[in-house]
C-alpha cells in the first residue's frame, strides 16, 4: 500500500493505472475507520483493480461552531486497517494542499441541501460538493462508493456527478450497524455510556416506522409524530429533524408514495447522530 | 468532421479517442466563430491529436436582461469554418441536453467574479465556470484554448481548473483584431456603422495608455482618466467600466506594479465590448 500526501504524486500512480488499463474505485472518508468503511472498502476491492482510499478532515464541511477541532484523528490505525482491508493507495492530503492560498472555487448544489443537514449545517454539503469534486478529478475513479448512512450526502453527490457530468458510477452501500442497531459512526465514540445506550432508540424508531408504513400508515405526519415520541420516551436526545423524504431529491413528503426515505438527526448532549431507513408504500 | 449533439456519443468518441493514446485539444465556442476563434483552432489544431469545437450558447451566463435571444446562431457556416480548420469533432449540444430537468449543480468562483463584468453581469461567470466544468469532464482535453479578449473569463477559468484539479492545460491565446483594431467578437455585428467607426477608440485608447504606462506614468487613476476622456470625445460609446488589476487575481491596482491589465468595457447603443492590454511596469 501506498500512502501518499501531495495531489502531484497520487495524480502520477492513477494515470499510470489508467494506462495500464486498471480499474479505479475510491471510498472517500474523513478517516478514523469503522466497520462501515471497512464494508465499502471490500466492495471496492471486490470490484476494481485498483482501490484509492483518501482520508481527509475536511475544514469546508465543517461549520465554525462544529467539531472539525475534535474529529477523531488516527493515521496509524487506519493505515493498519487499510492495508488489511488491500487498499492500494491512501491518500492523505493536508489541507494546504487541497486548499493552497489564493483558493477561490466552490461546487454547489442547490434546492437540496437546504433541506434538513443543510439546514441544521448551513454551508456543509457545499464543503462535501466542493471536496468530493476535486476529488474526483484528481483520482479519476470508475466507481465512487458512498455509505447510505450518510443519505443526503450521497444523493447530493449522486446529483453533483450526474449535472456536471463526471464520468463515475456512484455506489450507495447499506448502512453497517452494531448489534443493538446504532449506525456505525465515527460521532458515536463522542457518547457517554448512558447516551450510547439511549441512541440506539435512533433505529429501534426507525423500524417500528417501516413496520407502520407496511401495515398501511401512509401519513408523514402520524409517522414522524410517532418517531418523536418514541425518541422523547427513550432519554436525553434532543431532535433536529425528522422527515420522511423522496428518495432522490430529498423533499419532504406528507403522504408516503413509493419509494419514501424517513430521515432523522438527533442530538445526544453535544453530538449530533443522523440515521434513516427506505420505505415503500 | 463528426458533428455530434449528444453527450452520451461524444463520451464514446473521446473513450476511444483516449484509449488509443490520443491527446485532445478543446475549444470551447458560443458559435459565430469568426478569425478569434480560427485562431485558437488552428493552434489548438498544431498542437494536439484531436481537436473538439463546442458550440453552445449557454443560457446560464446570460442575465434575464440580455442577449441570449439574439445572440447569432449559424451553424451551417460554423460547421463549414470548422471543417476547413480541420475541427475533428464539433459538439451541437441543445440546452436540455447540458441541463436536462432536475439540473442543481454549479461551480462559482468566488471574489474575482464580483468585480467588473462580474458586476455589471451578475451570476455570468457562475454560467461560464458551470458550463465549462461541465465541458472538461464531458470532453476530457489535455489542454484547453481560451482567448485573451474575454480576459476576466479566462482567468476565472483557469482558477477554476487549478482550483478543482481538472488534468487540463489551459493556454490563453492572444486576441485577434480587425484591421483597425478593434478586437474579434461576435457582438461587433450588433453594431451600427457609425458605432463601429467609434469603437475602434477602445484599443487605440488602451495602446496609448501603454504608451503612458510604458513612459513612466504608473497612477492607475491617471492613466483610467486618460483612457475614458479619449473614449468619451470619441462618440457614444457609454462607459461601464476601465480599470487597471493584477492579471491573474484580477483585483484592482492603485499603481501600476509588474504584470498589469488594462481592462475596460464600453456600451455603444445596446452593444457592450470589452477589451483588455497587459502592461508591464
Amino acid at each position: 500500500m501506498r500512502v501518499v500526501r501531495s495531489v502531484r504524486s497520487i495524480q502520477q500512480l492513477i494515470r499510470k493505472a489508467k494506462s495500464a488499463g486498471k480499474t479505479i474505485g475510491f471510498v472517500p472518508t474523513m478517516g478514523a475507520l469503522h466497520d462501515g468503511h471497512r464494508s465499502l472498502l471490500r466492495r471496492c476491492h471486490r470490484e476494481n483493480d485498483l482501490v484509492v482510499l483518501s482520508i481527509f478532515v475536511n475544514p469546508k464541511q465543517f461549520g465554525p461552531e462544529e467539531d472539525f477541532g475534535k474529529y477523531p484523528r488516527r493515521e496509524q490505525a487506519d493505515k493498519k486497517l487499510a492495508k488489511k482491508e488491500k487498499v492500494d493507495i491512501m491518500f492523505v492530503p493536508t489541507a494546504e494542499e487541497m486548499y493552497p492560498e489564493g483558493y477561490l472555487t466552490y461546487i454547489e448544489v442547490e434546492r437540496m441541501t437546504h433541506v434538513l443537514c443543510g439546514k441544521s449545517r448551513p454551508g456543509h454539503f457545499r464543503g462535501v460538493t466542493t471536496v468530493v469534486g476535486k476529488l474526483l478529478n484528481i483520482v479519476m475513479p470508475d466507481v465512487l462508493y458512498l455509505g447510505q448512512k450518510d443519505a443526503q450526502q450521497a444523493a447530493v453527490v449522486t446529483r453533483m456527478a450526474r449535472d456536471l457530468n463526471f464520468s463515475v458510477i456512484v455506489k450507495i452501500c447499506p448502512t453497517v450497524r452494531e448489534a443493538d442497531g446504532l449506525a456505525m459512526s465515527s460521532r458515536n465514540e463522542y457518547l457517554t455510556v448512558s447516551q450510547r445506550k439511549e441512541a440506539k432508540v435512533l433505529y429501534r424508531s426507525l423500524r417500528e416506522a417501516r413496520q407502520n408504513v407496511t401495515a398501511g400508515n401512509h401519513s408523514a405526519m402520524a409517522i414522524i409524530s410517532k418517531i418523536r415520541s418514541r425518541i422523547t420516551r427513550a432519554g436525553s436526545g434532543r431532535i433536529d429533524y425528522i422527515e420522511c423524504v423522496d428518495a432522490d431529491t430529498f423533499t419532504p413528503l406528507k403522504r408516503i408514495q413509493g419509494k419514501t426515505m424517513i430521515v432523522l438527526a438527533v442530538w445526544f448532549g453535544k453530538t449530533r447522530l443522523i440515521d434513516n431507513i427506505i420505505v415503500h408504500a
